[in-house]
């Protein structure tokens, strides 16, 4: 199924027509064409973004165009994938120029960052609503899952989680900050910065590993639950009781990574952060507890109330 | 991004959890993990469907889970690939078990037709909107594309253009027929049957093809444009003029297939006819003419009007 050709569909195509540079055939064919890499598997994952569940229909375009590919580039990072490809299709309301033009250009941003073609898409008329499809490659063997997290092994989480519920909070005017922090938060929200060099960089080296979008709590209960084991948590470094502290173990829409490894190659992981520039941060250890219970304490041993719920798109 | 359990979640999950063939890991994860066949490219298609645009909001469930479906798998038929595997992102106003249990056996219907995994999906709170992406395989080089059509080439195409549109017209109450012409039309526009066997079939056969989606003329119109070339068809057996005739050349939603091929093969395609048991027309042939231009006369070689305008969801 592939629509006629109209001024208005003219018009989108021609922001969304690039080249492409590992792609055999793209757009203008009942499909598009590519040839995986011998030797890998492909990882495919696809997320639906919804004006009034996902993001404010007044959203500045290009942000959205970069966030509705980010979140997706996301969930290739969380399984070591090298992302390549992706689709995109929305549904407008209306079509105006500029708003395209800004989407696109927020939406090739990210595709150029992470090295991804653009095959393929649909484009019509309904409520705001877009949908994106994307593949990675990961050699055979070589991709993280959840399932992998064994007893004994560390807890790690990349970045500060957070930053984008405390970004959201700003934007409802439920809390202040001062810059440069008000800065900070309102950019993870609108400008998520998939972790794909971490993730890649975790292959043979994580036993488990997710993006946090959910909170990291709700999000460490995914990889508890698949992996059959618990978590013992020790944050040495941790905000204060208060909304700082609930987005931090809460929050979601953070796409930070959180993953698990082997005791032993804690050395590596954090030449892996400096090497990176990017903060990993041990926040605890895999227990044979009940499956999916975590324990947490703080810096001095006080322990922390947890709520294990998360960002759900249903409440 | 993928997003906590809840009961809803849960429940939704029931419905589309089944047993996959070729999958290395489906659901559960960031990302699905496929091991496409070596030696072959993936032909990867994407198509929104939106209610008020694509379907009315009260479509029995079960037929609007196999169209989602089947639309898609049209896609993989027209380019020559097997389909294999597909994701269904969803947003849905709200949560009806029955609702989602019968649209699941339509879809679960289709994809069994067609030997499809679902490998994943994504589903939130939102206006009625489903995203498919499908995942076909081609031999490396052999999948048919729009652009290769030469003049001499035959024209064809696949069993009877019009009746889906009959069908909606139908449901509009636009038209009347008695039965069985009635229930075959309703059924066209509520079940399509993607041509797969046909698609398949016509590797290294067709030289161009595509699912006549928009209207027969509008999408024969895609293949003269994307070959640079023009058509002369002679139709031998047209509904009289009327709304059968302006639905054979114009209706959309049909999911047949329209291709060329040259006409030293002939015979094998009348062959191909009677082995699949579908009519296989031959409507006339590409010429050399303005790229785009259809010249068209009926079986006594009177001139039909043409109107080249297609269903458009912009319209």
């Amino acid at each position: 199924m592939t629509h006629a050709s109209t001024p208005e569909f003219a018009l989108i195509a021609r922001h969304f027509k690039r080249a492409t540079r590992h792609t055999l055939l793209a757009g203008g064919d009942d499909g598009a064409l590519i040839q995986p890499s011998p030797g890998h598997e492909l990882v495919i994952s696809t997320d639906m973004l919804v004006a009034g569940t996902h993001f404010y229909a007044d959203t500045d375009p290009e942000d959205l165009g970069w966030k509705t590919l980010a979140v997706n580039v996301s969930d290739m990072a969380a399984m070591g994938a090298q992302p390549r490809w992706a689709t995109l299709a929305m549904s407008l309301p209306n079509i105006e120029e500029s708003w395209i033009a800004a989407f696109a250009k927020g939406f090739y941003a990210c595709a150029e960052s992470f090295g991804i073609d653009l095959i393929g898409g649909d484009t019509t008329r309904g409520p705001l609503n877009f949908c994106v499809t994307i593949f990675g490659e990961v050699p055979t063997g070589q991709a993280i899952r959840r399932s992998s997290a064994k007893p004994g092994d560390d807890v790690w989480v990349s970045g500060f989680p957070g930053r984008a519920g405390l970004g959201l909070a700003l934007l409802q005017g439920k809390v202040d900050f001062p810059e440069p922090q008000r800065g900070e938060y309102l950019k993870a929200l609108t400008r998520p910065q998939p972790r794909v060099a971490l993730g890649l960089a975790l292959r043979g080296l994580a036993t488990a590993a997710l993006d946090v979008s959910d909170g990291l709590l709700a999000d460490l209960g995914h990889i508890l639950e698949e992996s059959h084991c618990a978590a013992a948590l020790q944050f040495a470094a941790l905000p204060p009781p208060g909304i700082q502290r609930d987005m931090y173990l809460g929050g979601g829409d953070d796409y930070e990574l959180a993953f698990t490894a082997p005791a032993a190659r804690r050395d590596e992981i954090e030449a892996l952060s400096v090497k990176l520039g990017l903060p990993l941060t041990h926040i605890g250890h895999i227990t044979d507890g009940s499956t999916g219970t975590i324990h947490a304490v703080d810096a001095v041993g006080a322990p922390i109330e947890l709520s294990r719920r998360g960002y759900d798109h249903f409440a």
